[in-house]
């Protein structure tokens, strides 16, 4: 658990599978921008989860980014295993534009990724994606700078999250 | 800018050098854990850092997590280049444990890494560090788990930041 000291961070959703035939959605926070130009991103993914299947089927991934809104659906992203979850949940798929794996229609916003690398780390695979798109919810950012008010979430320990505070510090 | 699409997300100071020879900081946005056991996290610093200098000769860094009350001197670490900028900081660096690159005494934590692998993505380079020892402050985790109290920093874009509300929701 000493991971945790880098914690509270930010929770997203990892996306995996084809839209209309199998889809699975892990919570995941172990996830971080690794380029600008090119925009790449790299997920850690366990290879206990069913997510590894997929994204190793298909070489691609899709990031969505929750709000508090998701929640409860993050919790059973996160907590259950396997495609059977998601009937518990309400994400609203649709197809992407870059990649086979869907889009999360109700969540703040979302990056389509193909993967162009992937190690082994201890306990976890790291994928590393490009961006091939990526959409979000006009009123979750302003030219790329993320809104307070959207309610991005963020894990504190197990079954614990949290929200940001609205006040903006502005540092001169 | 696309990259914000991931944020706010927590920023860490990545201490790199020698203590009592030479030392910088940086602060990084790009932070994470890979793997739970062993413990090991990943860190993009981009070339054009003197840390990327610093890393590369030693095989080495810090990771140290700042509070809202090192705002200041993250800012500087991170907006100013070279280690002449530690002048106007109040960083209060101390051996560490196991690696010869110093920790941040007044940081909420502090995680001692070996570069155990590293790949050029795009315009960063990924290094994975494996934690050989680490430290924190009493009041700022209790059995690992964050307090939210701690002050714990996020960034939003250039110079915004913010913290975490202080609620806490619990899934059931």
């Amino acid at each position: 658990m000493a991971y945790r000291l880098l914690y509270p961070i930010r929770t997203y959703l990892v996306v995996s599978g084809r839209y209309g035939e199998e889809v699975n959605v892990m919570a995941a926070d172990w996830v971080m921008p690794v380029s600008a130009k090119p925009f790449m991103v790299a997920v850690a993914i366990a290879p206990t989860r069913y997510t590894y299947r997929l994204v190793e089927k298909y070489g691609e991934f899709v990031v969505s980014v929750p709000s508090v809104e998701n929640l409860r659906d993050v919790w059973i992203a996160g907590s259950e295993h396997g495609p059977g979850k998601l009937r518990k949940t309400s994400f609203d798929f649709a197809p992407a534009s870059r990649v086979g794996t869907p889009v999360i229609r109700n969540a703040l916003a979302n990056l389509e990724c193909r993967v162009v690398d992937k190690h082994v780390y201890g306990d976890h695979v790291l994928y590393v994606g490009e961006v091939l798109a990526y959409h979000h919810r006009e009123d979750a950012y302003v030219n790329f700078e993320p809104r307070l008010e959207a309610g991005f979430l963020a894990h504190i320990a197990m079954n614990k999250f949290t929200k940001f505070a609205r006040e903006v510090v502005t540092v001169q």
